[in-house]
């Protein structure tokens, strides 16, 4: 990843998360999706981390939840990432690939358990529940379910993990009112190659 | 606006914003819009009020800025309003018209002119820069431009009043883990009639 002498954005996101790491929300951002109606579908959802020494972005969600339809239809995405405390925004646009229990990826599954145990009981228990959207049903003493999750129990068939690929990053600093686009393109190694452009805020 | 003995999702929001407004950004929100390539597009924006009585709701924003060329091309937006202090969110789904300069409705080019005042003059200021997106020039000091704006000057070409007409609120309290959604249909005298239910989270 090079920018000609400055920092890349991922260095830029990271010093930003260090600095508004004080502020408990600073880990969740905006995803927004192409809704199936033709309309844009937008949630916030929580940072899970970068993929292991890549850009990539991982995001953990119930594989029955809207977005999950969204991006089987089309696996396109964009990150609005607001830092309070910086006045800094990330917005980051790319691909996401899905990854569930049917994914026929070893390694993609092996990605997927370590999620899994890096969630909280608490978080796992969420994808015992029922399924998110759907009419709520009151529970009456006698119907409502307890649900109990073994510790070492791997992950359930609800859990999935998203990996979003960037493609474009537009990042704002409304501290210093600067504003740079960062675009990608394959190197003959079909890695990544980033430039940056000073664009008006 | 009928709820049935709840609370409407105006009322929700509204009460939301008064817990949370200690927080200097308790009032920024992410537009999601549809991109013209194809690829959803997301950005941070600075709630302006709702219209007179209503509950539409106020963006200011650049007429050369992306979103309202993307706007232009498919009116339609979905909201997500994550109200940190509070663990509340609002996603809301609606149409959206722009007034600017050309707009032929004297209320509609009233209510901009308003807007425009409502502005601080520095906020003003911005809608007088270069176009914002476009590769930024570094200004040397002799084609470094001064802008100067008279305060009683009505608005400037630029300036972009944007209205998004709620259909769909998706709320979601993860304090108490309660969603509810809000669907909007049109009743004999084109009023809006909402109804709610809970879905679960």
């Amino acid at each position: 990843m090079t920018t000609t002498g400055r920092l890349t954005w991922k260095e830029l996101l990271q010093r930003a998360l260090d600095s508004n790491s004080h502020l408990k929300h600073s880990s969740f951002f905006q995803l927004s999706t192409l809704g199936l109606n033709g309309s844009p579908s937008n949630r916030t959802v929580v940072f899970r981390g970068f993929e292991d020494n890549t850009d990539r972005i991982h995001i953990q969600t119930d594989n029955r939840s809207r977005k999950v339809l969204e991006l089987r239809n089309r696996p396109v995405a964009e990150i609005c990432w607001y830092l309070a405390d910086s006045w800094e925004q990330f917005r980051i646009n790319g691909t996401v690939e899905i990854i569930d229990s049917s994914n026929p990826n070893s390694h993609r599954l092996q990605q997927r358990e370590r999620a899994w145990y890096t969630c909280s009981l608490r978080s796992r228990m969420q994808y015992l529940g029922p399924a998110p959207g759907l009419p709520h049903l009151i529970e009456t003493e006698h119907s409502s379910c307890q649900y109990s999750l073994d510790p070492s129990e791997g992950p359930v068939g609800t859990f999935c993990l998203l990996v979003l690929d960037p493609e474009e990053i537009d990042y704002l600093n409304l501290k210093n009112n600067s504003r740079m686009n960062f675009t990608c393109s394959k190197g003959p190694r079909e890695e990544k190659c980033w430039t940056v452009k000073m664009i008006n805020p």
